[in-house]
C-alpha cells in the first residue's frame, strides 16, 4: 500500500492511537509517527515498545509538521489540546480525532483550528475492553467500520486521504452527519456501556448475594456485562457527559420496554415473552452476516 | 475414570443434555445413554449424529432401566414430563433436572417422584447461545459451577454420585438452598438476558435508527448484547414466568440504579459516574481471576 501522509501525530496513545500505529506501519501508510500522552509513564512505555516512531514530549511537539494530527483522547478534553495545538499546526495539515460523540468534539475543537488546516472528525467503531500503551493491535480495525463526520465546508480532497487512510488501516468508511451519529452511538454503544455498567454496579451492591457467588456463578450471563463494564472509566464518564441527550432518550425508551416486559412478567403474559425474544434473534443474525461478529458459540471465547 | 451409572437418560436433547451426553462419554462415566425429545425431527438428528446410544420414542421408555434420569426441558415443561416418566421409574433410580430455576421446578417435579426414587435437582451454570441437539460439545462444563439443590431428605449416597458425576463432566459441585439459589441467577443470569433481550428489541424499533445502522455499526458493544438476546426463546420465557419474584426484585434494584446514573449524566455529576465505573473493573478482576472468564481482549473473539 502506498503512504498517505508524510506524518502522522498521535496525540493520547491508548487502545485507539496504538492500534492506529500498529495498523499504519503494517499498511506503510505513514512516513513517521509521532506520539504524545499527557502522562510520563504512558510516554515511557510508548517509548520503550517503540509504539511510534518518536514520542514528544509536548503535544505541540508532536504536531509540529505533521499533515495529520489525530486527537484520541478522552472527549472531555479534546477542547483543551485542540488550544494547546492550534498554534503549532502546519498549514494544509488535516486534525481529526477518534472520540465517541461527533457534536460536543466539532464544538470544542472547531474554534482551535486555525485558517488553511482541515478539520475531518472520525470515530472508528472498534475498542475492547483493555486500556493503555500496550492495548492496541494492528487488526483491530479489520472489517470494522469507521464513521467520517465531515463539517461543512470540508475539503473534499482531505477527506479522501482520510478516508483512504482508514480503509488502508483495515476499516470500511460512511459519513454520517454528526447529531444522527450521536444518536446512532447512543444506541450501539453508549446506552449499552451504561446498562452493563449499572448491571454490574447493582451485582456488586446486594447484601443477600456475596461477591463470590456473583464472581462463581457469573458464567451464565453476567460475565459478558462485566467485561462491557471493564472499559476505561474516564473515557465513558466523558461520553455520557458529552452525549447526553441522545442517551437520555435512548435510555428512556429501553425503561419504557423494560417496564412492559417486566409486567410481563408480573401477570404472566408468556406469548409476549416468547415474542419479543424471538424478534431479538433476528438482529444478532443481521450482525453476524454483516461480518460484525462471529457466529461461534459465546464468541469461540478463549477456554482458561 | 470410573463408570458412576449404568444407564442415564436424558429427556430433551438440546444444548445440555447434548454437551452431558459428549461429556459422559469423555469420561466414561455412562454405561448406557438413552435419550428422548418431544420434536421428532430432533429425534432424528440426535440419532443419525449419535449424540446418545439409543434414540426412544417416549420418555416412558427412555427411563426405563435408567439409574440416573436427567430432565433437560425447558423449565416450564418439568412437572409433565416428570408426571409422564413417573410410573416408570425403577426403585433406587436419581432424577435430577438442569433447569435454570429451582423452587418451580421442586414444586413441579417433586409430587411425581415416587417413593424409593431419589430428587436430586441440580443446575449447571454454563451454555451458549445455541440450542438444539447438534449445538452441545464436551468441554461446555469444564471449569464451570454445577449447583444442587437438595430437597429435604435427600440420599447422601444419591447425591455423591451426582456430584461425582459433575465433576466427571469437567464442573465444580457446590450446594446450595433453592430459594437462594434463584435469587443469586436472578443476579447473575435472569437480569441481565432481560435488559439484553429489553435493549435489543428497543434498537429493533427505532424508527430514527435504521437496523442497517444498528447492525453495522454494532461493534462497539450491542453486538455483546445481540448474543444473549439470541438465546432459546422458550427457554427464557419459562426461566422469567417461574422465577418471577427474584427477577423482578432485582429488576426493581437495577431499575433505581439506573434511574441515579441517568441523573447523574443529566446533572454532569462526573464524580459519580467516574467512581461507579472504577468499582465495576473490580467485579471483572474477580471473575477471570476465579477463572470464570478469559482475560484476553474481547473473549479473544474469533475473527471473521
Amino acid at each position: 500500500m502506498a503512504q498517505i501522509y508524510e506524518r502522522v501525530a498521535l496525540i493520547g496513545l491508548g487502545l485507539i492511537a496504538g492500534s492506529m500505529a500498529l495498523a499504519m506501519r503494517r499498511g506503510g501508510l505513514a512516513g513517521e509517527i509521532t506520539g504524545y500522552a499527557r502522562s510520563a509513564e504512558t510516554r515511557k512505555v510508548a517509548a520503550e515498545i517503540g509504539l511510534v516512531d518518536r514520542v514528544c514530549d509536548s503535544a505541540a511537539d508532536a504536531v509540529k509538521g505533521a499533515d495529520l494530527v489525530v486527537l484520541c483522547v478522552p472527549v472531555g478534553v479534546m477542547g483543551a489540546v485542540a488550544a494547546e495545538i492550534g498554534p503549532h499546526l502546519q498549514t494544509g495539515a488535516t486534525v481529526s480525532d477518534v472520540g465517541s460523540v461527533k457534536r460536543a468534539v466539532i464544538d470544542a475543537v472547531g474554534p482551535h483550528i486555525p485558517e488553511g488546516v482541515h478539520f475531518i472528525p472520525a470515530h472508528p467503531l472498534a475498542g475492547t475492553e483493555k486500556s493503555g500503551p500496550t492495548s492496541g493491535f494492528a487488526e483491530l480495525f479489520d472489517g470494522r467500520w469507521c464513521l467520517i463526520v465531515p463539517v461543512e465546508g470540508t475539503d473534499a480532497t482531505a477527506t479522501q486521504c482520510l478516508r483512504d487512510l482508514w480503509v488502508g488501516m483495515g476499516a470500511q468508511v460512511d459519513e454520517m452527519e454528526a447529531d444522527h451519529h450521536d444518536l446512532v452511538l447512543a444506541v450501539t454503544s453508549h446506552a449499552p456501556h451504561l446498562i452493563a455498567y449499572t448491571m454490574v454496579g447493582v451485582a456488586d451492591d446486594l447484601s443477600r448475594v456475596t461477591d463470590t457467588e456473583v464472581v462463581n456463578y457469573s458464567a451464565a450471563g453476567f460475565r459478558d456485562f462485566t467485561r462491557i463494564a471493564a472499559s476505561d472509566p474516564t473515557m465513558w464518564r466523558d461520553v455520557f457527559l458529552n452525549n447526553k441527550d441522545a442517551t437520555l432518550e435512548i435510555l428512556g425508551r429501553f425503561t419504557e420496554e423494560l417496564f412492559a416486559l417486566q409486567r410481563a412478567i408480573r401477570t404472566g403474559d408468556g406469548d409476549h415473552l416468547f415474542d419479543y425474544f424471538t424478534r431479538t434473534r433476528a438482529i444478532r443474525r443481521g450482525i453476524i452476516e454483516a461480518g460484525q461478529d462471529t457466529d461461534v458459540a459465546d464468541f469461540g471465547r478463549v477456554k482458561k
